[in-house]
């Protein structure tokens, strides 16, 4: 693309930077921020820029969040020997969403990723470990995506915990509720039976 | 859906006021600036604030330029006798890119849609109709999307300059190069059909 502004080309070049975002998209977000008033922009690059600068995360589970010691983790009604692994501060949302946990989280920040130059060390396993050696956690759940990373940082993180008087868990993986059985996947609808579960306990939830 | 932290919800909203992305998708880009080094939030928020608050019209064809006069109503070498009339910048640099046109632009800035409360005064026809007046123009292309807004645009346009001496064209509309005949549109087709051209001239052409 060939611009006649240098200021437009170097947004366009900026905003293409941010991920599934290209250069015509960029472009078309670009010319929209200019149709706007001068206020939206300045909202906008504020609200980024306090995001990045002033951000913190809970000393405990690691999510983000704007106190020391997020909302969660200071919840004395929660029950603070179970926690719940995952990957990112969406899946606490959409956990949280459900009402159905009441637990503490443990956010990793990512999954171990030799791809995306992601190792054990750039997440917060160590601190996860630590937590579980002090003896205060009984259950852990893993709640990361059942993909190769994902279940690599589960064994990653069940070997380092091997020995220490904890009970793992994964969330249990099937068919969606309401879904079809012919459209589910095999690996999905085979892992389905083997983890049956007894008739009466799925009469209690619905 | 609720945020455990201020900064990140309100990140988010401003994000989500952009055109085509939602809630999910401005908490994915978010997040990912997180992840990023602080760098990058900062080389996005200034050249968006930048380009909003530097940005230049050309004083003649309105294009968004860096300097006064932009690169392609300066150039000596430009027919300035045929004017192309078009919606935005991304019209100019697709008609640039075919290497076809040799005359100047004149950029409406968008067209006229009551739907979108966009009248006549909010483009920049007024200074189009002056240049037609002062009879520097032999030929006026409107090269407006064939669309309900364009056409009003366009005879909106044609009405203001009835009376004076200048040509008036539209680009043609047809089967697209390379395009199968059984895929087009029936309008489309029927139209290339009535503005067919003569077989020497489509020759010379390719």
């Amino acid at each position: 693309m060939e611009f006649s502004s240098k200021l437009l080309e170097n947004a366009v070049y900026e905003i293409s930077q941010l991920p599934g975002i290209g250069k015509r998209t960029a472009l078309r977000l670009a010319l929209h921020l200019l149709k706007q008033p001068e206020d939206q922009t300045s909202h906008l690059t504020g609200a980024l820029l306090n995001l990045r600068n002033q951000i913190k995360f809970c000393s405990s589970c690691h999510n983000i969040s704007d106190v020391a010691l997020c909302e969660i983790c200071s919840n004395p009604k929660r029950d603070e020997t179970v926690v719940c692994v995952v990957e990112d501060i969406r899946d606490v949302m959409a956990i949280e969403n459900t009402g159905q946990f009441r637990g503490l989280y443990h956010v990793l920040g990512g999954k171990i990723s030799p791809m995306e130059c992601v190792g054990p060390q750039d997440l917060t396993i160590a601190s996860l470990v630590e937590k579980v050696k002090q003896g205060k956690i009984n259950e852990l759940i893993f709640a990361l995506s059942s993909t190769m990373e994902g279940d690599t940082t589960n064994f990653y993180i069940f070997k380092q915990i091997e020995g220490f008087s904890v009970k793992t868990s994964t969330i249990a993986r099937g068919i969606a509720v309401g879904d079809e059985l012919e459209y589910a996947d095999e690996v999905t609808l085979g892992r389905s039976i083997l983890n049956r579960i007894p008739f009466e306990s799925s009469m209690k939830m619905s």
